[in-house]
């Protein structure tokens, strides 16, 4: 089953790079990885989807904290959360396809977002099954290009990563510390 | 001015990876970076989102191009676009305030995906001005925390960057060659 760990890191350069390659030299396969700001500024959040199970997980918690500027990291696999991915799906259509392609995507709460002579641009939110669903549905009337983000997941109720974030950034800097001697 | 890039790439361990550290060595400072599948098995799609010129950003195309696994590379910063994120905001909200917050939600064409307690989860999609207005509306409230995905960008119109693939893939074979010659 695959893992989902989020993770907020310093938007600084080369975090990517470094987390990358810890993944890579680990032998992780990563599914989909995602960075993007948060509501504090310089603090970025990641969410990893990786093929793995819970031990493996555990270790990727692991050696991402012993990283520079990986402040929180947690494992979202079991908590009740939401999870999302966005995708645009640009359809070829003809005129009188395009009601039809239309009223397909309000089945999915997608909304068409660009119309030209003869193709749309379908936008759409959903855990992937969702969007595998409407990619399958479409495929018959030529599917021209599809990008999709890889997906964020957040854990519902009220409780937040950044609870306790001031701890954990002392903790982060700890741990380099540490590792430093090491 | 950012240069958004997108490129097509095999589906394979290690292309983030390298990706991110010739970005890191050739010194680009990258805003955003998001893969996901694309409507070809084996073929993710990245867009990133770099502050540079147009200089920087070509060569930033050649060197991914010099990529094994690099399939196709197209600039989008000055084509005619759709470009966007997806984000989720977990805000605190008493039973008094939601109804005022689902109001704001509304006119952003946003969703309320979960209701807690104390809190709501928002689902918006939008350009980064759009989700930034989104937050400063919600910022007296409370936001708890928040998770975005980075931008994903497509051309408007029936062209597709899956155009000439094959051919692309052939070069991108004969690049490598060359490249080991080299």
């Amino acid at each position: 089953m695959n893992q989902i760990i989020a993770a907020l890191v310093d938007d600084k350069p080369g975090v990517l790079n470094r987390i990358a390659s810890v993944f890579r030299r680990r032998g992780f396969n990563i599914e989909s990885l995602t960075v993007g700001v948060t509501e504090r500024p310089g603090i970025s959040r990641m969410t990893i989807v990786a093929d793995t199970d819970e031990v493996g997980a555990e270790r990727m918690r692991l050696y991402l904290y012993k990283l520079v500027n990986v402040i929180q990291v947690e494992n979202l696999t079991k908590v009740s959360k939401m999870c999302r991915n966005l995708a645009m799906i640009k359809v070829k259509a003809t005129s009188e396809e395009r009601m039809q392609i239309m009223q397909l995507a309000e089945v999915f709460r997608a909304r068409v977002v660009d119309v030209a002579h003869e193709s749309l641009i379908i936008e759409v939110t959903g855990d992937d099954s969702k969007i595998d669903s409407l990619v399958e549905v479409l495929m018959p009337f030529g599917i021209l290009e599809m990008v999709r983000t890889g997906m964020v997941a957040m854990e519902r109720g009220a409780k937040s990563m950044a609870d306790g974030l001031e701890e954990a950034m002392l903790q982060s800097y700890l741990n380099v510390e540490e590792a430093a001697i090491a």
